[in-house]
């Protein structure tokens, strides 16, 4: 077999101690590839960065595409750039065919001969170029409007390798760690000093140290309410993802001391306790809303109670399996991701705690340089994440009270 | 401690080996009261049935109700019975105070001296009388209307406890299987019998012969997508509710080969292959609808195609995780709910396949009568469903796609 | 179909409200057999027993002998009983053919017309009748001896289904809880409170007050090794049964501060740190055992330290993936057994933690009568415990260093 | 911080593409040293090798030893080597205090100026110098004798990192894969086209064309009984490793049809029907061995008369939950674990199947060279033996009976 196609590409910065070399030597032959490395100079100490040309060699330019498509995201970009190429959109909603979808990482175009960062960058948007060609933005499909100006193809458009960060903690490691076998404790430790670190950032009017939480209801079923409440209380957290269902049990549990009918400290199963969620979500709906009803009084404590206090940012998002729902719960999935993305600027570190479908849904949303911890007690749910494939995806195979009420003793909560 | 107060309700039906004398009274004991058996007769055969009436005692009239209202779910109805009685709703959407719970059990109310079914029965609804009294509908809270005479308290209602079926297949048993220790053979091969003879009742016009499918993409992942593609041509499924990921996975495969970047029949990673996932989804919303795309032969074969050519009842669901999404994809939770109701009058036979949002949704929307099969390969899933404490779930912990080719061959399909 | 055969049997004492009338009439059916319901007198109170006369009827006289032996374990003997017959084991090792094989559950057998209770019961043996016929002792196959009189067949031979216990904590009620999503720390409270009385028992001198703690090695990965210390040192626990890796994993953590690599307390992963564990293992091999380690002063805290300093009975298990071994752990796993076997009398409370074929085979020998808990990630084996159909197993879905912590401190340690 | 010590390594092979000198890099930086790169050649096409000289800084010299240990295993050899260093072993079963623990990778000592292969690697054992210091093979902690020449330090001793396979299949690419998500056709497609391989070259009498499964009862209960047995008939399997469950289990379904109590066939669940793996275990032991069984006909079909009557070379170790046990069972671990060790060689391909206690212990045991599937329907098995971090081992999620009758049906199997 020949090689009927060739292209060269360039890497560079810490593309040896990021893998980032070998990843891509080893995609190139996993895909059917060849190679020949020239001009490789490696940095002698850990502050030089690295470079490497590479002459990527396949046996049809249709290959040749696939290979340059996927050793791209490692940051792999033509040698040669010309500017980036865009196509105006046909229709609202409908990108062109050859679109260019975005990855979590940082990520520039090229226009009129430089390399511009690309705003609101998170994985599987497009990219529109606007105001005259001098700026770009990634654009989730639905919010593209005729006749934007979408980039396609894939000249002109780099992707930056994450550095490793200067923080020898848990979120520098190579590989993410989701056993349930290996020790927590300092996994815990080291998020919990970024909280605390983060804390004092944003009392000190910083960017970027807000602390996100997107939790799922198995919180308040195995007893993670009141540390949660308590960090809510502290200034650790400051905007909030969840579903109809954790508000739903949090106040639940402070108008009936249930959670699903689970008595929360008397400890005792209420047959048909279910009521009591249905009565708590019937009788917020009759006030009009969570801030009305912590306001006069009817909820008194919790997570609910503390973030309506605190000003935590909350974005409540609806899903098919809701009773009711609750008062502010953005029923439209596409609005909730609206009000999630809009969210997001501004947050130093993530934990995504016991729910799926929030850990998914806000993994997506999130750029690749926010650390970000995955904590359930299914292995399956940090194994999705960490999939992602970023240093900062941290997964932890635990429950999720067990985890909020370590955070809370490493900060200084009592019991 | 002295017995405040004490109430008596009657038991009857199959209660000795449908387990509900025992579990009435052990509720009673568990909860701290006692009581009396009064009067009670035991059917000597199989086919009679058996009367109980019990004197329920407990210290304070608070804890009396509380047992009442644990206890009449079984089916322990107060003697003495008087009509229900009911409350207009104060406000669009919010039901009065003490409004009536629902159970997924066949449920009656009492208006005029008579006892009324109440329609639509469904899992934690409120149930509201209409026609002048004379009958009675469980009605979502959402859906409640200012002025709806709605039921409280629990007088004058009465749960129907199941009968164990007739038939001694998988679903006649007392406790539904979740293990992925014991063997699948009998209940797939239990399955398809019932698969079978709803097919052929579906086909002469038999109500309640219709067979839902809720499924996730782990269908398509794993390799089960020909295994359902070919139950929908061939005239077994006639529901299918899922959300924008499976027909999206659906669609990538038949226009790339692959879902979600993983080539299903060359059978290699393509990196980056999340593209195609958009790039479907994209190609999709610019035709305007699957049912366009299946038409046109943009989409020729696969789940999708299916359910166009057959007819099958789609009712496709927004998350805040997903991409896109699809047209036809409802996007609000409130109107996929009302949606997926209103499909399920007719099922015989409902299976929740490998996901755990439409598992949970889908079975809080299935009446207890509704025989329900719940397939995962993490045995959470059927455990929460299972948790439902009807004859009717049987969980299965086996992967999504051994269960449907199973099913498929056992129903005749090649390979 | 008529019934060529027809038995009556007797069942007598709770068989209500611990769901054995309704247990044996579902296995009847489910078997195929059918049944009348003679002289059934159900005790009016919670104090009164009761009793039902059933005549079980079946198609053949071999399907009236299977559903025969599997209503047995709830405890329907025969009426009109004789005593139990034996037949003399034909060589070492071998029961005959019709042995009797025992349930956990308390057992008679009837000699010279009076029962007499079979000792040393547990799950899976035969009987052996000893003294000229005035004792019954149960015997694990390997133990039998030729010529030993073993009971056969099911005559004369009674299993008395256990009480619900007096107390109303988690251990009295009638399904054990091992969904993650339920809260724990009720369950964990009681356990607790069992732990104090049973220490308060024990250092009276009252009999069946001893603990019992199987675990593995994940409680000290997982950061429970500190909790675990602390409830030997103050006299919490009196047995602990273990395989090789516990105690290695412990020793490393004292000698070299990491378990199978993982740094304890500084927190980082220390590559190739499996050769810690190897040259713990190597070095207490050199020392020549445990104990000699301690005293000496080698190992000064923790698990293997406090169990010596505080005379807990050790079992450690040898199996095929130990490297090593320590000395003292039995490789051989008959002997192995034996020696756990012999542990078990006086042991009052049994917590499986953390090791699924240390629960398992502990569980094996548990009789019924020991309230037991089951600790695990893997909500697998909760439900394999729970499957041995008993009140007394509890399963518990969280990771082994959150509940020994959550339990320590509820007992009194500082954080 | 000066750097109070340094040393040079040297790395050559194909130290890119297998990412290697990456890994080496990290670990130093990890562990918290810092490296000059000198004299790196990096070979330009997929077949040249690649060379690279590392000078690695510490603080102290404790942390370079460690550092130096750690990246040993990834092949980095001292710059400079000297013979390796041996001592007498002190007494029977015990290794010097600094002794060299091997990895699973191929390792070569430095014996009189030559480089000699160790023979029988495998992880975590000793080495011991022979027949006049000309030959070198690892040896168990417990097989060591008082006067062995036992290899210490690391001077001397290099680890040869695995090349990537040339075949491009499933075991060939950078990152096993676990998730239940994943699609599992094109592995289960490789794994079968290697089993044919491997079956040609045994029949023709090519070495290391041995296919091994070492597998728990899990395959019986869930259906994989006939597939497995299919597969040693057509002499696809040469080593079986288990434990006492399989057999009985197997052969249980023989004589009763059933499995654990589990209807096999017929489909029900019989009562109590643990009985009939008692009597199974006790019939077994009356007759002598399962060989005989075999021979005289009281065993017909299933993987027990196929490994009989095929030759296969079983392997039985028994563990603490183990009735009986069945004869042929080695009941003492170290035994095993011997007897386990001298199947191996001659191994091309392990499956490990559905049973943690097998896998782990295989894993152990087996050499990095030889490819490895490890299937289980719980993550966290495959997670495990992944963690051990060779090319080699590929983990699927998903049941044992689906895994074995899938890859029955590629190699040719009806139904």
């Amino acid at each position: 077999m020949g090689h009927a196609a060739q292209e060269t590409v360039v890497l560079s910065g810490h593309i040896i101690d990021s893998l980032i070399l070998a990843k891509v030597l080893d995609t190139i032959l996993m895909m059917g590839g060849t190679f020949d490395l020239e001009e490789v100079s490696i940095g002698k100490t850990r502050n030089e960065s690295s470079r490497a040309r590479i002459v990527v060699k396949a046996g049809s330019a249709k290959l040749l595409a696939e290979i340059l498509r996927a050793v791209q995201p490692h940051g792999a970009s033509l040698e040669g750039e010309s500017d980036c190429q865009t196509r105006a959109a046909a229709a609202d909603g409908v990108l062109p065919d050859d679109f260019y979808a975005t990855t979590h990482l940082p990520t520039q175009v090229r226009l009129a001969g430089e390399w511009i960062d690309v705003t609101g960058i998170e994985m599987d948007l497009g990219i529109v170029v606007e105001g005259n060609r001098s700026c770009a933005r990634a654009l989730p499909m639905a919010d593209v409007r005729r006749g934007d100006a979408v980039v396609i193809g894939r000249a002109g458009i780099r992707v930056l390798p994450l550095q490793r960060p200067q923080e020898r903690d848990v979120f520098s490691f190579m590989e993410s760690q989701v056993s349930a076998e290996r020790p927590h404790g300092h996994i815990i430790s080291d998020v919990a000093k970024r909280m605390e670190a983060l804390r004092q950032g944003h009392r000190a009017g910083k960017p970027g140290c807000k602390v996100l939480v997107a939790g799922g209801p198995a919180i308040i079923h195995a007893g993670g309410r009141e540390a949660l409440t308590w960090l809510i209380e502290e200034g650790f957290i400051h905007v909030l993802f969840c579903g109809n269902a954790l508000p739903a049990h949090d106040m639940e549990a402070d108008l009936y001391g249930t959670s699903l009918g689970y008595g929360l400290s008397a400890g005792r199963v209420v047959p048909h306790g279910h009521e009591h969620h249905l009565r708590t979500i019937n009788r917020i709906r009759g006030i009009g809303s969570i801030e009305k009803a912590v306001e006069s009084g009817v909820i008194k404590q919790g997570i609910m109670a503390a973030c309506v206090r605190r000003g935590v940012h909350m974005v409540m998002a609806g899903t098919i399996r809701d009773d009711g729902p609750l008062p502010g719960v953005i029923t439209d999935s596409v609005a909730a991701q609206a009000a999630m993305r809009k969210a997001i600027p501004g947050v130093g570190l993530a934990l995504l705690v016991a729910s799926t479908l929030h850990a998914v849904a806000t993994g997506n949303l999130l750029p690749a340089t926010i650390p970000t911890v995955c904590v359930d007690v299914n292995p399956a749910v940090p194994t999705k994440l960490s999939d992602r494939g970023s240093f900062q995806a941290v997964g932890l195979v635990m429950d999720a009270a067990s985890f909020l009420r370590d955070i809370a003793r490493e900060l200084g909560a009592q019991a």
